[in-house]
């Protein structure tokens, strides 16, 4: 069989990216298809536009703070173009920046769809057909709208990223990052924001504790949260919405009229017309692709990761699967993702984040040989301010030598703070570690290491 | 022998309370001397209020920021006495914590000036006579001038948290970290900065190559920096202030005129009065009491923790080094502070971490053994709102295995990555260690497992 290449990847996302790159530096000879914008939905629909979006309301958070500890400053509104022009340029420069290092790679950029045809072929949206001996597919996701009567009067998260002005007041329905992420970016850019949520708390992947006080920082800011509240449907009201609860217990939700909507109620794999049938490619139920620990599919010559596949959906998780994949195939180096310890956070006002179990996994796991340590304070900046938002941090340890397994962190800076103690959790640290390390002062990460 | 205590405590600064709290933990009936306000340098003239201003001068830089990226801000000023309203409140705040919980604590506070009259007693000013087995000394230290012609007409650090408006221009003289942390405050409050410095640059004590691009970061935001210049003598022009160079390169020293001058060109140990030769407690030429590494002093019933010895000048240095002190006198624990992986922080705009070698130090040590990598960046918002400030990252590591040796961190939110990396540091982490780590994506704090 003639191949074209030696790795053809369906797919220019972040994880798609990483793939050809990091093949490219290993000799491979790689095509990347891609139709739309690269860097997938992390750059333009999720993870850059949101952080663009969220620094910018905490800017706004800190004009209300500056008038509360002294400065003359008067309220004012963000001009959205104004910024929008701001965000598109820098994602701009991404776009470039990717365009210049595939040149440089020599990697062969088709700016098109593609279907496979058979393990090794696939036949790009002009008729050309190209054969590789090995396929990544790294097509990502969309979010998806629930199935209710009035559907189609609400958006998506993408569908946020066109707007151009905060609306007045707003719906969210979800309770996942998501819709955490918008309600403190809407609230604080001055829209009047309601959460709906089937659940009874945010979201529920995080500890119990943290996400009730991340509730509460929320209420006090203003959002308003309606949990065991699920939607049934959307109904036009003049030039408003109205949200119909099923079997609400909260009255509250169908009195209220909002201006917009937004769905934050989970998101699909991008297989639809992908040939994964007729390549023979596995897929689960909800449509991802079925791959084992090193990302390979059904189809020995046909691999996957990111979004599409059941992988914890995080840029820097497809993008070192990637890596590790290419490193594999093209370096014979075999170190598969360790799929523990991976650390996220949810930007969130303020921000959250999480490595290792909840205290309601530990205890499930462990019982009664879980311990567990808090640290409820208010920042500097809170407390000067006389804002009633408060830090909760906890550690969920295990054992006699209170080996640290959870470590949560919710409030001002946790994003930042986290990243180096999931790499100290990785290595296994205990609690005493953390107390022989001296700390910081004053800081927010210095509670880490003072939690008795 | 009777004894009054079983231990006198001379100084409520943080170490003398966290040794105080800790022996009355063990049981031990503690007596405190403390005439001034409890809390010393960090809470009264140091990190506490430092902090606090060091706040402010960010939320003015946020207002610009606003204005870079979209909002309609003004620009606008901090009025001081408001500010400090706020920020004396936080201090009586922690004030009147301490107070209740010497109370709860059941040790006695005598507010008042004492000296060493023999190895076991003190004389309080009012004449009392007070004895115990163990004497802590932790009396802290105070910022001193350089004996220049004029330097009356300077003041210290001190002198700063009086000030109850920015002067439009001010001379700072000095390089360590206290004039590093004055100037960005205060350039960033409004004042025009220009700082003289003796040596070739700023904090010297960290790497290079971050100290030179803290210096560039400062020159962006319009501080003046003069190195090489030594000061010689400060006079009088009208209601303003003049700097006279010592052999300076820099001819521009003599020309401006400055509102206010403030000396930040060292510390020394707050000794006198207070008897030390009396109960032949030795001391070092610059006045410090010698301690061993369990803060034993040159008398068996005496010691001392803190800025009165030669420790780093650490508020947690010397909180961690009383608790252990008091572990090991009154609980049997013997675990002596390890001097090493101490991280610092410098409050500078932005702020700057370390902890452990730099490179210089670390090629002293082990010549061709070292091997670094560094990543600069813009942090998002910065290069949203177009700012030049650039963070510059550095990783210092040793040998095949590259174990990390050495992090610095230049900055928005260096202060708060930090601490995690110095417990994964103190665990002995190695480069690939970090790279092993998924990423906390998009952030600061991701670089460092990102660096190649």
């Amino acid at each position: 069989m003639h191949f074209d290449f030696d790795l053809i990847v369906i797919g220019g996302g972040s994880g798609g990216l990483a793939g050809a790159f990091r093949a490219a530096e290993h000799g491979a000879r790689v095509a990347l298809l891609e139709p739309a914008d690269l860097g997938g939905t992390c750059v333009n629909a999720g993870c850059v536009p949101k952080k663009a979006m969220w620094l910018a309301a905490g800017v706004g958070r800190q004009l209300a703070f500056a008038q509360a500890i002294g400065f003359a400053a008067q309220d004012c509104a963000l001009d959205w173009p104004v910024f929008i022009a701001h965000r598109q340029r820098y994602i701009g420069n991404i776009h470039a920046s990717y365009q210049r290092r595939l040149a440089e790679a020599g990697i062969a950029l088709l700016p098109m769809r593609a279907r496979l045809i058979d393990a090794h072929t696939v036949e790009c949206e002009d008729g050309v057909r190209l054969c590789a001996p090995r396929l990544l597919v790294a097509t990502g996701g969309h979010p998806i709208k629930p199935e209710i009567p009035g559907a189609e009067l609400g958006g998506v998260s993408d569908d946020f990223f066109h707007w151009t002005a905060p609306p007045s007041r707003v719906a969210l329905v979800g309770g996942g990052y998501i819709a955490a992420e918008l309600a403190g970016v809407l609230q604080a850019l001055g829209s009047r924001v309601e959460v709906f949520v089937r659940g009874p708390r945010l979201i529920e992947s995080f500890d119990a504790e943290l996400a009730d006080q991340l509730a509460e920082d929320y209420r006090q800011a203003g959002v308003h949260l309606h949990f065991n509240c699920e939607v049934g449907a959307i109904e036009r009201d003049g030039e408003r919405l109205r949200v119909r609860g099923k079997g609400t217990t909260d009255e509250h939700a169908a009195d209220e009229r909002f201006d917009a909507l937004l769905f934050a109620t989970g998101r699909r794999p991008n297989t639809a017309g992908l040939g994964l049938d007729a390549a023979g490619v596995e897929t689960d139920k909800r449509g991802h692709i079925v791959v084992d620990a090193r990302h390979a599919t059904s189809v020995d010559s046909i691999f996957a990761v990111g979004d599409v596949t059941t992988d914890l959906p995080l840029t820097p998780v497809a993008i070192a699967a990637a890596r590790r994949l290419m490193d594999r195939l093209f370096a014979d180096r075999d170190e598969p993702l360790d799929p523990d310890g991976i650390a996220t956070v949810v930007f969130s006002h303020p921000p959250i984040g999480k490595v290792g179990l909840t205290e309601a996994k530990a205890r499930e796991l462990h019982g009664d040989d879980v311990y567990t340590t808090r640290a409820s304070f208010r920042p500097m900046l809170h407390a000067l301010a006389d804002s009633p938002q408060r830090s909760l941090f906890k550690l969920v340890c295990l054992g006699e030598k209170r080996r640290v397994v959870g470590i949560h962190l919710l409030g001002e800076a946790a994003d930042e703070i986290l990243q180096g103690f999931a790499v100290a959790m990785k290595r296994g640290v205990t609690l005493d570690d953390l107390h022989d390390t001296v700390a910081i002062h004053p800081t927010s990460a210095e509670e880490v290491v003072l939690m008795r």
